[in-house]
């Protein structure tokens, strides 16, 4: 890679400019990392941790351990809704403009029953539990007819957009399909019908035949640092098996990804000092499930970098970091 | 407006989702403001303080006061350039990938000689001498044929970006339009092709008509907060002769830009208590400023929320605050 280099993102034509020499800037990019505080394994103040079910709305699902002695995840509403199931879905105008009800879900995975418990520190049943709570709220909540997108993510540290320290990750279901994964739809669709293959099947062999950008892979997946990585050490965990969405993992993928999840986030936690990060996984809206061009993964970013006035305006990202050194790096830490 | 609702950005398509319920959340909106230090008149330390000129790689511009006694702007090189000069243009083959060489220009335009003197306490004339130098550096950037962008861009505080303290703003040109920049483009050309007339003018007249979302007006131009606002207490300044370029400004334009420009920063100021933020001026790419389907303004961006991981997976942002009562919180401020 040259010093400065521009990079295209083949999935979606984003491009991102590569300007190392940027990071020794003043305020170097591991700096920002701040130390957390030691948690308790019991939080009193807590809603999400044990005993406190009283400050909870409801609980939509449990799923508890072989033995049924203790809960491991649990999926409530968010008290704070982004948007509400009471909303209906036509549009409306105001004026020249048009708008809508906000109409929606917006829940909440508990991740754990302990406070202090990261998916890094997980035990292998402890993260497959967290995966499979995913899963089956996803399927869940697409059998129901309106709800055109389900984005499940994750928000870890002050940065990243968190307020609660307890480990949890959110899901907001929305009743229409968002412009952006109408255009990320788009550019795919076009791949598709120029080559008849699927753009993410083609990125996935290239990095597996490549391998400097891998991180690691099983027989399910592959984790890498993407070639147009938008942020320093932004990873993406990819099925090898192609399928548009994510309601259609099988078992053993349910198994393997909790294995390569859990990975990622130790990497990130040992080498890069727990930095504030986001996860989200990437999948098809209602009725562009079955079709050939899609293929969903889970993106992991990183907040080690700031969006600023450049990134508003040209939807351009300024990547200080190599993603080869990236992956590098991250391949350095063997559990 | 509905307690949850969704709105169109009637130009990107973009929707922003409204909880103001989140507004009660743990964390409220304004407590995010940090309180700036009192800074020094001068900083022996800066690179950008009068005396200190040893630490500039060079000045490619300096702006006078009108007796010639002392300067009020100068333009110089970014010391950790996001792009270089020495780049070539041309596209290559990374295997399956596109890039090119990070050819581009990365200036700094520093508004002031005085360490502390923000946009929101400067003269008329002071503020004058920003908007002339982002002008007619603008053109002159746009003279070379190989610039196909110019964005002008503004960085205030930690939460935005900014590493240096002394008022300045940037200036990024890249040798390419990025994808974000034609996806603009064409929204506003279907629109164009439908109506026959620029969708940014129709949003001018109908928010003119409405006055809700409008802080301020003057002969040239009106600040609103726009009905699909993004994020707390984002403004559009926007001019109300239709123009795609902002190289076409006429004096009398870069006067009333000046004054309310000005005026929304000290309205942000006053009542948010100096809030971070990023403005950026959008204008069209080369060979499109002719067109009519385009129409630049200054939007700006203040940094009171964190976009987490659904923004990052639908981008969708959701915004806690009404426009109308964001407009109006911002019309009770009177210099």
């Amino acid at each position: 890679m040259k010093a400065n280099e521009i990079r295209q993102n083949k999935a979606t034509k984003q491009s991102v400019i590569y300007a190392s020499a940027r990071r020794k800037r003043p305020g170097d990019l591991f700096r920002k990392s701040i130390k957390r505080m030691t948690l308790p394994d019991l939080d009193k103040n807590c809603p999400f941790c044990p005993g406190n079910e009283h400050m909870l709305p409801s609980i939509i699902l449990e799923k508890q351990n072989r033995d049924s002695t203790q809960w491991l995840t649990r999926v409530v509403p968010n008290k704070f809704p982004a948007l509400i199931s009471e909303g209906k879905l036509n549009r409306y105008s105001e004026g020249i403009y048009i708008a809508m009800e906000g109409y929606g879900l917006h829940e909440v995975v508990i991740e754990s029953p302990y406070h202090n418990k990261q998916i890094a520190d997980m035990s292998h049943e402890e993260v497959t539990a967290v995966v499979e709570t995913y899963h089956r709220r996803y399927v869940e909540l697409m059998s129901e007819h309106k709800n055109m997108m389900t984005i499940i993510f994750r928000n870890h540290g002050m940065l990243a957009g968190t307020s609660l320290r307890h480990p949890h990750s959110q899901i907001i279901v929305t009743g229409f399909v968002p412009h952006y994964i109408r255009w990320r739809e788009e550019e795919a669709q076009q791949y598709h019908d120029e080559w008849g293959r699927c753009v993410y099947c083609d990125i996935l062999d290239f990095e597996m035949k490549e391998q400097r950008r891998v991180i690691l892979g099983n027989n399910s997946f592959i984790t890498f640092v993407p070639f147009a990585a938008e942020v320093p050490f932004e990873i993406w965990i990819m099925p090898k098996r192609h399928e548009a969405d994510f309601g259609s993992v099988t078992d053993e993928e349910k198994e393997d990804l909790s294995f390569v999840l859990r990975d990622c986030l130790f990497r990130l936690n040992k080498k890069l000092h727990d930095p504030d990060y986001n996860y989200v996984i990437n999948t098809a809206a209602r009725f562009r499930a079955g079709e050939p061009q899609l293929h969903w993964y889970l993106q992991i970013r990183p907040r080690l970098t700031t969006q600023a006035g450049f990134e508003i305006g040209s939807g351009i990202n300024i990547n200080p970091s190599i993603p080869e050194n990236d992956a590098g790096f991250l391949r350095e830490e063997n559990r």
